[in-house]
């Protein structure tokens, strides 16, 4: 008689399969959304719960306005310095020649470094994760007026999980403006309560997508059908907000910002947190790791 | 001993010279804006000082439900009908192959015609230019989603001038909304009181233009010294309503839209009416005329 296996799931099941050459699917998210309580940290009630339902939370004054201007001329030194100029995460837009984004600013500057680890973000994120965090990824956006493009809609995590291997959806952005969200420049657009369903792409990932992917997106790009079924659903919130606001979201919020033929440019400061019980494991739809830049490989827990 | 001559400026001296091969500048308007009174029509003293300041207006409730699903069902019919797709006075996209403007709509259905010639829209009109009124050009647009491209800032009334040789600005538009216009699926944004400055643009106008600026914009297009000048002095104001509303605005105003990456298209009606006093002459920064559907010869005053 042969003895009986119980049948175990691989170390690293793929919860959230995507880009599998199949079909565009809605699925339910896997995993919960707000892990701590009001006293795990510096967000209320009702905060944890508006975060739970919507996907992401708002705060008006997040950082003091003497901070944005030192965010903004650190931007503008870095943007200026030729060594930072020529490095692979720097995004330098041809035409133009301007600098659009710079990726990995919590290693590479002390003043970004310093507002990454600030308590203010970090005790955020651990009470939304419910365990210590790391950073997954950091950058500082320029975007530009007059004709600035589109960033079509995406979630982050489908990314984070096909190309750099997020097992989980357990991580949360946050996003510091350095200048003025009008609704007429291109704002952040979040779909409310869109982070409960996954959008499994169809198609597969080319080689080298994120070379592409950073100025313009294609691979885990979602189709019309499942987004207009997610709009009709929940809607779209524009988010406004003066300098020095910020907002926090989860990582498998539907969102995206329209082009910018306005006169005013916008420019923020993006971290990605990640749980130290989420860290990253080989690509689940692609053929290699991104560059550390996009998706770091050093998981040591914020102090 | 000779006798004096008293200078007389020629018939149609060109009060706003534009593309000119110079620079960009920002000029004066040197005509009236409202030329009616509250007595002349439907307009009440509060909406003329308003269309006077602003150089708009909108209107809530400016048709029925049961006319937008008429306008929409006669758009869909139109955009279907193979004679319709074939004439140069349509504008088909070439890669997705779906109709974007129909031109001239005022003569080719009795639909559109009954609507242009309502008194709804004459007689705000006429009130506003003080004289009797013609159909200078008219227009139904479909402007897609998911990525709808944007509309650049300009003035109508440089465009008509230097192309169709409309000499003074005394003319009005308006669009009636057959779609939601949300704040983040590209709707109209103007300048309130940037109406009053004119913006003779650089350059020189290459033959054909039309063509070429139907889809994308290139004479006649400010600079960003002029753009951000008028931006900090007015402001931008972003158009939202429910489909039945209408905008009317004047032939100056600086005006644009943003893409659309949403789910949610937009369409509307677009009337252009000119004073009879205002006629077109020959264009000013032309080497010809554009062909009717852009700028109509007939002066037939509406009855």
């Amino acid at each position: 008689m042969t003895g009986q296996m119980t049948a175990q799931p691989p170390a690293h099941a793929d919860l959230y399969p995507t880009r599998t050459g199949g079909e565009f699917l809605l699925m339910p998210r896997e995993d919960r959304v707000v892990h701590g309580a009001p006293g795990d940290g510096p967000l209320d009630a009702a905060e944890l719960e508006r975060f739970g339902g919507a996907g992401y939370l708002t705060f008006g004054d997040f950082v003091t306005p003497a901070e944005v201007d030192e965010f903004r001329a650190e931007l503008a030194r870095m943007s200026a310095d030729p060594r930072v100029r020529a490095a692979e995460s720097t995004i330098v837009e041809t035409s133009s020649q301007e600098v659009r984004s710079i990726f990995d600013v919590h290693r590479s500057s002390e003043v970004f470094a310093r507002i990454a680890h600030d308590p203010r973000l970090v005790d955020r994120a651990r009470q939304i994760l419910g365990t210590d965090v790391y950073l997954h990824q950091s950058r500082v956006n320029a975007k530009p007026g007059f004709g600035g493009g589109d960033f079509f809609w995406h979630s982050d995590f489908e990314t984070w999980h096909a190309e750099d291997g997020m097992p989980r959806m357990r991580a949360v952005s946050i996003s510091i403006s350095l200048t003025r969200n009008h609704s007429f420049n291109g704002p952040l657009m979040i779909m409310p309560g869109s982070h409960t369903t996954y959008v499994s792409c169809g198609g597969a990932t080319p080689q080298d997508n994120y070379k592409a992917s950073l100025m313009m997106q294609g691979a885990g790009t979602p189709n019309p059908a499942a987004l207009t079924q997610l709009a009709d659903r929940h809607g779209i919130d524009v988010l406004t907000g003066e300098p020095g606001s910020a907002v926090m979201f989860d990582c498998n919020c539907m969102h995206g910002s329209n082009g910018n033929i306005s006169p005013y440019p916008r420019s923020n400061l993006f971290f990605v947190y990640n749980s130290v019980e989420n860290t990253l494991v080989e690509p689940f739809s692609a053929a290699r790791r991104r560059p550390e830049f996009l998706g770091a490989r050093d998981f040591t827990p914020i102090p």
